[in-house]
């Protein structure tokens, strides 16, 4: 239901207007990142691996959000049933390209860290990316 | 000097937070989205072309940050010197590639609309890009 909500308030049709609306905040895809390349997969590790700090009010909040849009999935984790257990979706895992390229095009224009990274990417864009999607692929 | 001040405040050096800090923001993206692909260059041609219903404030504010962070350039028109005219930088024509996987994305995973463009870059990206690059930088 939430999804169709969201869905019918869009404010145009425009793809890249979708694209916005689910993910034009920057905590989003932080939290995007932290999934795709550290295996972040529990409230607690999100709050831990962020470089930036994220509150934990945004925290829930956003991960809240990436659910409703499909982008993530929660689950009870088998061990611990208090704990939810947070894995990328199909859908999530489709953004590996995307922010692949927000990733290159930061490197190109302003001095950032994680030069290792970026050595791979350029090397082989797409490589790297078959790779990330294979590697979320075979966690969930 | 707004430029070093921007970059000595970020909250990490990650390559895509940095992406994130000058872009995570749904209007910035539509902003520049309506430069690469309807050729939008004047504070009125913005407002008009909106699809989305951007407010005056916010429209203001977000050419200042993308100018502020060498994203597009602000002259005065040589026609009409009360006029400004806004252009795509290098570097916001870098931003070709992740505007258009985001837009892929988006139409694969929503119900969208321009249903051509989307036919255009899934038939050829890379020539897609090209040819949007291509014609930014001739308008400059």
């Amino acid at each position: 239901m939430q999804k169709k909500r969201a869905k019918t308030a869009r404010r145009s049709l425009c793809p890249l207007n979708a694209s916005v609306e689910m993910l034009g905040d920057r905590w989003s895809l932080l939290i995007l990142r932290d999934m795709m390349l550290r295996g972040s997969r529990t409230y607690k590790e999100f709050l831990e691996a962020s470089l930036e700090g994220i509150a934990t009010n945004i925290l829930a909040d956003r991960l809240q959000r990436l659910e409703r849009n499909g982008i993530i999935s929660a689950k009870p984790d088998a061990h611990d049933g208090r704990k939810t257990i947070y894995t990328l979706t199909p859908k999530g895992i489709d953004l590996a390209p995307a922010l692949t390229e927000m990733v290159l095009w930061a490197a190109k224009h302003e001095r950032v860290g994680n030069q290792p990274l970026i050595r791979q990417m350029r090397n082989n864009k797409e490589g790297f990316i078959a790779k990330v999607v294979q590697r979320l692929r075979a966690a969930k």
